[in-house]
């Protein structure tokens, strides 16, 4: 199964919750502190208790390159312990001159063999190229983020009278030959979404922001539903795996996707 | 001695030349396919030849990341081996929501202690913000960069007629509080550099592009030298580091840096 067709079957059977495996070490429940590897042993319990329920998981590699080596011996580990069908996303928004880009793709959905990544578009074409290649891999291009500073350069209207992040958009239709392309918009920004889908059509969304950033689940699903699209994944993070700072942190965890899952549900059948 | 300070005594003895250790495995010389770490012996080989000519020296993080946790630690030491006073630049192109960035800052900057970094200005004030906090690091913000790709979005004419790497350099002089803020401005293209020099101010310029990707390094001296200013770094990575394929890599290396060197400044004292 390609990355595409992962996604698409999550989205098929009700899921669309993301969990973003963002491990902050300072975060973990006291339970873990006398592990030897406690990041990995969070990571494993999470996922263990919750693949059934998710649509896919999401590493911000921040999170992992902050350990050194070390944390990216724990990336390697976190992603053999994901269920084969399930899509994985590094979230490494990565971008750089055509033969470096080459580099970062090698690696990431190679040699670690992600399924998915997160790419910064602004270098333009030849710095995503190298990335769009392979037909069974999904890549996720930043249009509209999350974060407040989207409007200093992504909110910026051009000559022409649209603004950055919709070129962005476009440009992402037209480079999506191999249908791998996705985009990545702002949970928090849900009136741009409803303003833009048209725009974005068939293009699979990774929306992160909802949670602690303040993105709403509501606004989103009843956005892609009123546009009959159920090609989307909403990341959330912390909400979902600090539930609990205690021994039953898995289990919270699991409780919490059950609960966003029915919370979904509920919405597309009302 | 701070980051741009560092930088600052290199350029008043004359050296303008940046070595990026864009370290290839597959294009080491054969004399090091033996070795238990051909990258790591490769870099200390060529640290030791020639710290002694160059302004800086710029570690892709593409080249090392494809190596998974050993490029990690290649990384850490090739670090260790090079001399205090020389400006050490992590060419990792990051970027993300704030409380991300702060993590890429923690680990780039403070854990592996670069003096420098670059990072990608897509995404905003807040996703910059956690980088330019120390005062004592160099921060180099993509504005136009040396690639084709650079005329997608960083080339796009905006509402207000400017285009939007103009508009970065501008937010870059605004958030340049604590003098710690430079650009980086493709050598490749030299025509826009020259137009924008006045904009550009007193801004630290890192110049990628010049040898392998056409950039010429007597446009880039002459401009800087018409304008009076002295606060740059032409960065040559493949036309140095791989001068040579066979046992005197170093050797011929430091041949080529020191080349470099003379005919900056006979350019210079033209």
């Amino acid at each position: 199964m390609n990355a595409a067709e992962k996604l698409n079957k999550k989205n098929q059977e009700g899921k669309f919750i993301c969990i973003g495996l963002d491990t902050d070490i300072n975060k973990l429940p006291v339970c873990l502190k006398e592990s030897s590897n406690p990041v990995l042993e969070f990571n494993k319990a999470i996922i263990e208790k919750c693949s059934g329920h998710a649509a896919a998981f999401k590493l911000n590699f921040a999170f992992y390159e902050r350990e050194g080596y070390k944390g990216f011996q724990i990336l390697e580990d976190t992603l053999a312990a994901i269920p084969e069908d399930i899509l994985i996303i590094a979230d490494a928004k990565r971008g750089d001159i055509g033969n470096t880009s080459q580099m970062y793709a090698d690696a990431i959905l190679n040699k670690m063999n992600f399924d998915s990544i997160t790419v910064n578009p602004y270098m333009g074409d030849d710095s995503i190229a190298p990335f769009i290649k392979d037909p069974g891999k999904l890549i996720f291009i930043l249009a509209l983020t999350s974060n407040a500073g989207a409007s200093d350069f992504e909110k910026q209207k051009l000559e022409n009278g649209m603004y950055l992040y919709q070129l962005v958009i476009d440009k992402v239709t037209h480079w999506n030959k191999n249908f791998n392309c996705g985009i990545v918009f702002g949970a928090t920004k849900s009136e741009d979404l409803h303003e833009n889908m048209k725009r974005i059509g068939d293009l699979p969304v990774l929306l992160p922001g909802v949670g602690a950033q303040g993105g709403s689940l509501e606004d989103i699903v009843n956005i892609f539903k009123e546009f009959n699209r159920k090609n989307y994944l909403i990341n959330v993070s912390r909400t979902i795996i600090y539930k609990s700072s205690e021994n039953d942190f898995a289990e919270a965890a699991l409780n919490e996707i059950i609960s966003l899952n029915k919370s979904v549900n509920q919405l597309l059948n009302d």
